[in-house]
């Protein structure tokens, strides 16, 4: 069971978790429990470190920033032995997390599972501080932001036991509730479809949680740390419960072609008119960029009917946009180009599916659905299981409720 | 170099700090630092802990609590790279700091300084988290409050190093500047002494970091976290410079009869009178006493005329004193006395001085001068270099200005 910062963010809270984790425990379940920092808190010790030192040093950053977890996992075992529930808590370190070297954005290597597996035998629940571990060095790491979903995942992977991840959110849901009422809660999903999902900006899980899900074979259930905690055992041994549960795509039997619409507005276009269309030209672009630190996602180039210049149309993040006009105007010699512009007004919306694989059409049905609605598509990515278009972003929940409707995906 | 919680409230005293640890490195000491929690931290982690479970469980304690100085230690190593000097944090579990298993107040039982060591001889500053070590179970243990000048005295012992108490008092003074405006700063004082003042409630030091100093023969001096940190360097290698250093006895040239004053508020006094004088009577009444956590200390018998009856007259912390009533009046029958009187408007007064080893007439002298102002007194008690007295709280200024003007301590 994994409890994120909002679920545990002052007393109440990690006491409404305690009566979560008495409910599994009645059930006859062995259980351990991954949390997060309170919420507030992480960002709190970030601040001081950068307060502290302008280039801080990521070991002691860890150092600072791990306590956060550290003081929920005691709260908690508190929390439950008040309860009568027999309980200690785990440092990353006393585990041991064992992570590579890289502090601030430590992986996992490995988690021996004997010593959870003593105090399991021994009755009593695990509670873990999430997103840390211990490094070659004997020092503490972090696992980067939103790294207690993958402590979760590979402290279940360690033990052999599911995952149920307790959010804000009751599950995975077909699109944005707050923008199409009609979506649907999937009662299941695949990781390919998840990590999707996860990496477009659906804030459920974190991308690497959903990686290791997959490879371990983790079953991983999003759920809401909100549902009546006292309320009847929700999970069935054939898996059916709450939430939304990830897993194989086997596990699937009634697979949709297309299981959700993901949006995002986080992006930003740039497009450089009239570049000469010669060998390393893209190189004298994105090179340039990715030294700037800036990830470019769409791109488009369109010759001209001459053949000697080309349009180049890219993506990035919105807020790396000031820094990429800046990049490409110092470069603007080097490169050789016409004319610089961009918006900063543009939006991303992908079509997600296990289903596109042994289906044709899903693509032309979204370019038809758009057309139909007059929205322009300016770019397009396309992946296996996904169709990404770029459009204005004023027609953004016109697009996702249209396409909603077009694949069937409107519940109730 | 010890820093206490007011020292490092918040980012801009961490910063001050860090300032007097650089003058010490400019000067070429090799520096290891023990810092406490923010002030404040600690309380607000033990309210939570006593929040989260009744009872709570001490190992579970320990782990949230000992956060506080970790986040410090982190820190301060920041900080101190921000200003160009090399520098890493240690938790207590990282030296390690091993300590007996009395979780929330353990013992420490050895340091080996080999980690220490290492990170010295690679030029580094040692930022050390307080207050904290690691168990023969491998969880974090605490030292109980004002652990972390223990930890400072053990990591220099460990160390061979001296030990300089940085607090926000400028040094041990022969009275309470605040009652006696002519107290005068100790230059040096003994580990005898300082232990007598220590458990006195002159809150300087801890008393188990000054047994601790004392055993080990580290010097120990107490000087103020707001000395300007950028003056010239201030202690000589003769020991002489700011603040109070506490040393072997035969270290002091010029030592005082008297070295000063301690007195105490925190008092209540019982009286029992008209107790039936009787073998085991004194166990009948500081028995249930002891079993109910209620330490007793001075303790004045006086038997009647006849012999059958005698009064007995006790002090307790004045937050004890219900309890203490209300414990005598359950074993009213078992014990027999007359009656019970108590007040809380009694204080402790005491003069200190490894001196009276050697000269008669200290403790004659305080009864003369107290009695020429009119001064009763309650009760008494002495040891080897102390005469302690109890009087009315309402004389407490008045005797401690008289007696530190009869022992020639006035300054200027």
């Amino acid at each position: 069971m994994k409890f994120g910062g909002t679920s545990v963010a002052d007393l109440e809270k990690i006491r409404n978790v305690a009566r979560h984790v008495r409910r599994e425990v009645t059930a006859g379940h062995e259980v351990s429990v991954i949390v997060s920092a309170m919420a507030g808190k992480t960002n709190e010790l970030v601040d001081w470190c950068e307060q502290a030192c302008d280039d801080y040093d990521a070991s002691e950053y860890d150092a600072v920033v791990a306590s956060g977890e550290q003081v929920t996992a005691g709260l908690l075992a508190l929390t439950l032995q008040d309860m009568g529930i027999a309980a200690r808590s785990w440092a990353g370190w006393q585990i041991p997390v064992q992570t590579d070297g890289f502090h601030g954005k430590a992986r996992i290597m490995d988690i021996p599972p004997d010593n959870l597996v003593a105090a399991l035998d021994e009755g009593k629940v695990n509670v873990i501080a999430g997103f840390q571990g211990i490094g070659p060095d004997g020092r503490i790491t972090t696992l980067g932001r939103g790294g207690s979903d993958t402590s979760a995942v590979a402290v279940a992977a360690a033990l052999g036991a599911r995952c149920d991840i307790y959010t804000d959110v009751d599950g995975v849901y077909t699109t944005d509730p707050r923008i199409e009422a009609k979506a649907r809660r999937l009662e299941r999903i695949s990781y390919e479809e998840m990590l999707e999902l996860a990496s477009l900006g659906a804030k459920v899980l974190q991308t690497r949680s959903v990686e290791l899900a997959m490879t371990y074979n983790v079953p991983l259930r999003v759920r809401s740390s909100f549902d009546d905690p006292d309320g009847p055992f929700q999970v069935t041994e054939d898996g059916r419960g709450p939430g939304t549960l990830v897993c194989e795509e086997d596990e699937i039997v009634e697979q949709q072609v297309v299981s959700g619409i993901a949006y995002s507005r986080d992006e930003a276009q740039v497009a450089i008119r009239k570049v000469k269309d010669k060998p390393g030209v893209s190189a004298s672009i994105f090179g340039p960029l990715a030294d700037a630190g800036i990830s470019v996602d769409m791109i488009v180039q369109n010759v001209s009917a001459d053949g000697e210049f080309a349009n180049l149309t890219f993506t990035v993040a919105r807020g790396d946009l000031k820094k990429a006009l800046d990049v490409l105007a110092r470069e603007k010699d080097n490169i050789g180009f016409g004319e610089l512009a961009s918006s900063d007004e543009v939006a991303k919306i992908s079509v997600v599916g296990i289903g596109m694989r042994s289906h044709a059409g899903v693509a032309s049905k979204m370019f038809r659905v758009l057309s139909e609605k007059g929205i322009n598509i300016e770019a397009i990515t396309t992946s296996e299981i996904k169709v990404s278009v770029l459009i204005d972003e004023a027609y953004l929940e016109l697009a996702i409720r249209a396409l909603h409707s077009a694949y069937g995906l409107d519940g109730a």
